[in-house]
């Protein structure tokens, strides 16, 4: 496709783990049973749908399913979380750097883990062990360390220096009662750098072990997983010719992720604000080809199976950040709401089942439908799609594909 | 897609023929006509749309429909009728064998083609004729032969040997009035393989239709076509981590086509019974990870254009099997019924119409839908979707397709 700059703008909002299925005790899904007039007036005005993001079938996480709401297919860009978090908390990735995700944990005398999160510790206690750690560990065999807090018992984890390679496996043995397995070469991978790289971050475990015996906190060893590089991708402005994109969010993940893409992102609180996504949105609606804005709480207790609290957030969201992304006419503008994957409360976790869609713009053909949820997107106008045809979508909508052929 | 095993079980009840479209003379569908108080009770529980199985206005045969519904791209498969009903009727096929599909026929004094199935000569008719050309032909220059009855007219030939090539056309001229052709390399097949067995089959037919003259039966010449040999295919459990799969099916292609993806083949009387159907099933139900269950006659009826016979076909699906398959609650299993193409009685023959699919689970965006049909399930979550992503679908409701991406 032939695109062009113009002077139109697209948001899109990605509420987490959006979708559900009935909950028995309600008859209904979360997004049926919240209350949402604006989003069900919105809808009436837009194009609904239904997407998938990685495949049918397939539960995405949240890093592959918003990278295929930006357009990029998931499949062919395996981003690890290492990174992802890394861009999240402001790192300014290099070259030579290799980036792990980590878990402040406990474990017993005999080394099995008790505790894959050390009891959740808060960022103030992650913060402390950071420094402790950053004063004692500065470098394994010629490979500069740094720990970087994240938040609660998460932590990033960067190893900087010549010879090095993300193709190691972690740590974490994603289970309690098990030891922590050592770090070998990632499976096919024969590179001397894999050896090097896997035989660092084991002495490197030693030496945290030996540092945090003692400590005051629930926390004596770390769990590292999502080895990872600086990917080569292309960004939005490379990619779509949108060459200033924002992105309003709380958590670092999808900060990260979206600075990978290219974006800004706007300051954000500690905790998700939805007034505050509200007001920095109006805040710089004007001045952006493109804002991504990020809820994430929707997820979150979508995953505790919370089908009260899911309701609630998304309540919010039609009550406080719908208002601000309708106000006023849609000339130059076009609005997204949807999900990265479907988090059912029945299912405590994230699921395959496709999210609804709406795309609001003045060239919609509209849905006439009442309701945004998940019943009504499937009768939408726009159908089951996947999410790599979205952007195509929302720029044919921003007038900002050109007509292919005379 | 990362597959894990766990207890789950899958059921696959394939409704040959199940489609189709308005009888003018009941103003409804065959589907829409029955009755089907079950299946519209597990369809409202479901989600429910439509399957394509080759692809948009492409008419599938059994073969073809059927192994897209088990996952496998019918246009990369391209499996002779051969070697599925060699397979069908439990031979187990080495890699020296070629195999056809034959017709007992009625050729007049001319050699023209009278009646292309010998007025359907029974069973017990085609074993007699298969045990009088086995006993006089044995050999042809080299080349060892074997016929094995199938059903009523059908036989299977078998060429065993050095120097086969199955890329031959078959003798079969699918019209009467005409003579039967001489078997040729298939085109663009300049081997000389295909030559050698091109003379093998001409010489054979002479041989046959000497031996045939002047028996007692109205078959004096055979047809040939569907040359194959055993192809290369993964079975379910290399493909979906499906280790134990049994078919319960009458008809030998079935039983053939399920032989060659790995599945077990549970023992059937010679007539399709309902009710013999339902207790295999129950029998089985707790001893494989998947069971793929196929009722032939709705098909049958639909090519003969007996609306009022496919529909009885149905009404008893719902009375007897749907029961069966639907007893019990839905945890760890998911039931799937469809079919393999549409048979509307008013063509008499397959055509292209997508067929109306449910999957149950407990992880269904259930349908509200009040009916089990072709209009009802068009609007059902799934949508109008290739089968290609059936399989991918139950195992996400079996909880056997891992996360993609954290």
């Amino acid at each position: 496709m032939e695109l062009i700059r113009n002077n139109s703008r697209i948001t899109l909002l990605s509420i987490d783990g959006l979708g559900g299925i009935e909950n028995p005790k309600y008859g209904e899904s979360e997004l049926e049973f919240a209350r949402t007039p604006n989003l069900d007036i919105l809808a009436a005005e837009s194009e609904t749908g239904m997407i998938t993001h990685v495949g049918t079938g397939i539960t995405p996480g949240s890093g592959p399913g918003h990278l295929a709401l930006f357009g990029y297919d998931p499949t062919e860009h395996d981003i690890g979380r290492g990174i992802l978090s890394a861009l999240g908390v402001g790192h300014s990735p290099a070259k030579d750097e290799v980036f792990f995700r980590g878990n402040f944990a406990a474990q017993g005398p005999s080394g099995n883990i008790i505790d894959r999160r050390a009891g959740r510790i808060d960022t103030a206690a992650n913060n402390k062990l950071c420094e402790l750690l950053s004063s004692r560990i500065k470098e394994i065999n010629g490979i500069q360390v740094k720990f970087i807090t994240e938040k609660e018992h998460r932590f990033i984890l960067i190893l900087k220096g010549q010879g090095l390679s993300h193709r190691v496996t972690g740590t974490d043995p994603q289970a309690t009662g098990v030891r922590k397995p050592s770090s070998k070469p990632a499976a096919g991978s024969t590179e001397k750098e894999s050896e090097f790289t896997s035989s660092v971050v084991n002495e490197l475990t030693n030496a945290i072990d030996k540092t945090l015996a003692g400590n005051d906190s629930p926390a004596n060893t770390v769990l590292l997983r999502g080895a990872s590089v600086l990917p080569a991708i292309q960004s939005l402005s490379e990619r779509y010719l949108l060459d200033k994109c924002l992105c309003i969010a709380t958590y670092p993940m999808y900060k990260g992720l979206a600075r990978l893409v290219g974006m800004e992102i706007a300051g954000s609180p500690e905790e998700e604000d939805m007034h505050h996504l509200a007001s920095t949105y109006k805040n710089n609606k004007d001045n952006y080809d493109f804002i991504f804005i990020h809820v994430k709480k929707a997820d979150s207790y979508g995953e505790d199976g919370n089908f009260e609290k899911k309701v609630q957030v998304i309540d919010m969201v039609d009550k406080v950040l719908i208002p601000a992304l309708t106000y006023g006419n849609f000339s130059d503008r076009v609005l997204c709401v949807t999900g990265d994957h479907s988090t059912p409360t029945v299912m405590a976790a994230h699921s395959w089942h496709p999210v609804p869609i709406l795309i609001r713009s003045n060239y919609c053909r509209m849905s006439r439908s009442a309701k945004f949820n998940e019943r009504e997107c499937a009768k939408g106008p726009l159908g089951t799609f996947p999410a790599k045809n979205l952007m195509a979508l929302l720029l044919a909508h921003a007038r900002r594909i050109q007509k292919y052929g005379a």
